[in-house]
């Protein structure tokens, strides 16, 4: 019954190398459960072999089947590895037919439910995208129209590696108004997204012999990947229940920090820490990145301001326009202390890795003509209206779960019972909903000790997002 | 008289670090010259050392100051090294005011004109950029226009690394037809220019164990660095009048290629030439990157079709929009061999590069619109009168000067007699005109032989273009 591992590989001729192919990788094997080629029951390789067969990192091989087995495709159980799930009835609840179908008021879900693969997610709350339906095309079509009529010709040549300067000069009284930035046009270099601004940072580090950059214990695998990439080090942070400890930190280099809201856990470095963090890059020489990836988006009070007013000399400040316009415009910026300046261009330019010109002029009159402010304030408010009817309907289905994380961002922590993450990972996956748990934001080393699900409550078009907190509320313990 | 080196260097507080930062390191030394801090007769130190003070490439420095030469602000003497130029009065013509001032029908220029360094360039024919005024901002708005109300709402999330299908579709469409390309929409990769291309498969193939690149005899400079920066050696061919002579290669490896207009000396490479590197790339394994800079602009026969349609599993099309739209939008595509399009993909993904989506359907929309066409064919025009009126005018003023590389691009060679290239260079520079010799273009230890300018005609606008005619027919000898 169970197919020989050999031969399905070598049927596939998965080509796939280097890091970040998780999603082609598990693609390769959805389909391969779909066609049968992979029947249930079947036992895959060891994530280390099967890694070393497609010469990928064996995190992204890892990560793939952890995230399968969180969809309901593959089980993971001590001692017997990881195999293609079974088509059997759940333990619990058994639906007829292998559609989702509408719960009960007050139904609980199948802790381990009919693993049948839906199709694609009917509702998604995965964090890091901002709900793209609101993208606010007619304001940007204006500020496009506008840019490109007013642009000297010089615009459209090969610019200055920074960046438009008119977008710098805007970004400077933005940042320095909104975020408390301490800013001007030259310190600023215009990059393509925070991954594009980090892999430069992260290139000068290693130019300059930095050998570690010290990541937080929950954050993006694709950062901490990043920075390996780059030749540098990524020791883990240990948290508690203030945040990152960032007084552990003792050697000379880097560290990356999402201050102003910890990615995915949501709280806001306490002062003492803000403080910390500076002094030891002040007695050190080391350098903080500070990741501002949401600090427009914060609801009961004033926003937490930019780390980087604290000591722009020791601080490389990284924002985006990802979260409050659109992932697709790829339109990022840092703020740099003026002696990494020179090298922070040095390496963008030999990479000639430029944002398109009219986009940038563009943003420079979005943001110039109150555009940009006057988005971010309805987002603003139709985010809360949402965050708030989350805490509600949460409290009303599972008045055990805690919501945290909410006073800012796009998302939001539900903390669940320990051991339950992967069970109730499977009930959303059966009821087509699209969210990720902790586990998928936890540093390899750390203790594995919170269970929860990082909602990203801003993904959903206005249209589904009723939809979707209705599903969310019904795979809740 | 002259001023110590260190004190100016200390003065200076360069941080310059990296490659490419060269027009950053000339800027410096002309305000230093301008200035006065650095007096006439001063005489720099080394390209070495002062490479080696500043932790910059040796050729970085060395550019500079040829260029710095060139534009009449240093002097280069055997024996005497590097010294700030002397605003003597030359020894054939002798100007009474510091302007330019117009040259009588007949008068050649002088061969060692009075060195004073103009004010910015009034006139540019350095190649390598489209005549910027041109940019067809009305069709590329209504372009924009249509794609940003047509797109999905996906389009503003996190895309697929290739780039957007709607993109790739309409590139297929356009590059089989127009230049021979062998193409479907999955082996196209969008990138951000040449340049990031170039870096994607440099990755690549030095993720695969390549470790040569063979380059050709003239070429950017930059292109090389960056091969050598990606771990890759990029050994030089060898040329003759036929052009690159590519059955030098031997060894395994790959070899970047400019086959349809050698850039800058402007040969198509031959048809046997063009089977051989095909034939050495089949039987030894290797790649061809051809690099197709301005294959749309061809004038007195056919376009030469892409190598790549040769063996689409053997070559790497990389072409932009730099050329025949503006280096501004930061537009560029690579067609690649199906074997390598998951670890360019990967290579692209890892480091979240990607173009801006909404510039990217614009351009799908300019391309299926029959913008595109339209505006290649009435750049093509408009560059070809440019063309024919620079062949008629050297012909009248310089009889002796050969222009060659005519028949196709935007830029053309006129060839100097031996030993004259540096003063025709300093004699431009005296009249305001911004022009690049031959010697910029020559890799380290390729035979000096040929003297000659490179002239890109489709640099300025149709307002400078007769100025800057005229101008260059007065620097000619």
């Amino acid at each position: 019954m169970a197919n020989d591992w050999a031969t399905f590989g070598a049927d596939l001729h998965l080509e796939l190398r280097g890091p970040r192919l998780r999603a082609g990788l598990m693609d390769a094997l959805r389909e391969a459960v779909r066609s049968g080629r992979l029947e249930a029951g079947t036992r895959l390789p060891s994530s280390r072999s099967l890694a070393a067969d497609l010469g990928m990192a064996r995190n992204t091989v890892a990560d793939a089947y952890a995230e399968l087995v969180a969809e309901g495709w593959l089980t993971a159980r001590q001692g017997s590895g990881t195999r293609v799930a079974r088509r059997t009835a759940p333990r619990r609840t058994a639906p007829s037919s292998p559609q989702p179908r509408p719960a009960a008021p007050g139904t609980r879900p199948p802790t381990a439910p009919r693993p049948g693969p839906p199709a694609a997610p009917a509702h998604n709350l995965k964090a890091g995208t901002p709900d793209l339906a609101s993208f606010p095309r007619a304001d940007w079509l204006k500020a496009y129209r506008r840019a490109l009529t007013a642009a000297p010709n010089e615009a459209f040549g090969y610019g200055d590696p920074r960046g438009r300067i008119e977008l710098r000069t805007a970004l400077a009284e933005y940042l320095a108004r909104a975020r408390g930035v301490h800013v001007r046009p030259g310190r600023i270099v215009i990059c393509a997204g925070f991954v594009h601004g980090l892999m430069l940072i992260g290139e000068v580090l290693r130019g300059r012999g930095v050998r570690d950059v010290a990541v937080e214990s929950y954050g993006l695998d694709v950062h901490a990947g990043l920075l390996t990439r780059a030749g540098l080090g990524a020791p883990v942070l240990p948290i508690d229940e203030r945040g990152t400890r960032v007084e552990e930190l003792t050697d000379p280099g880097a560290v990356l920090l999402t201050p102003a809201h910890q990615f995915p856990l949501g709280g806001a470095l306490p002062p003492d820490r803000r403080a910390a963090v500076v002094d030891w890059a002040r007695a050190s020489g080391g350098l903080v990145l500070e990741d501002d990836y949401d600090g427009e988006f914060r609801y009961d009070r004033q926003p937490v301001g930019a780390l980087q007013g604290l000591d722009p000399e020791r601080v490389v400040y990284l924002g985006t326009a990802s979260k409050s316009l659109a992932p697709g415009l790829r339109l990022g910026w840092m703020v740099v202390p003026e002696g990494l300046v020179a090298e922070v261009v040095a390496a963008k330019g030999a990479a000639d890795w430029a944002s398109s010109a009219p986009d940038q002029l563009a943003f420079a009159e979005f943001l110039g003509s109150g555009a940009y402010d006057r988005h971010v304030r309805a987002m603003r408010l139709r985010y809360r209206r949402r965050r708030d009817q989350l805490v509600e309907a949460v409290a009303a289905h599972s008045p055990a779960t805690r919501v945290s994380g909410i006073a800012a961002g796009l998302h939001a922590v539900l903390a669940l019972p320990a051991g339950t993450e992967q069970d109730v990972l499977r009930a959303a996956a059966w009821h087509g909903l699209a969210v990720l748990g902790l586990n998928q934001f936890r540093r390899p080393g750390v203790n594995p000790d919170l269970d929860g699900l990082v909602v990203g409550y801003a993904t959903p078009p206005d249209s589904g997002w009723q939809s979707a907190l209705r599903t969310l509320c019904r795979v809740l313990p």
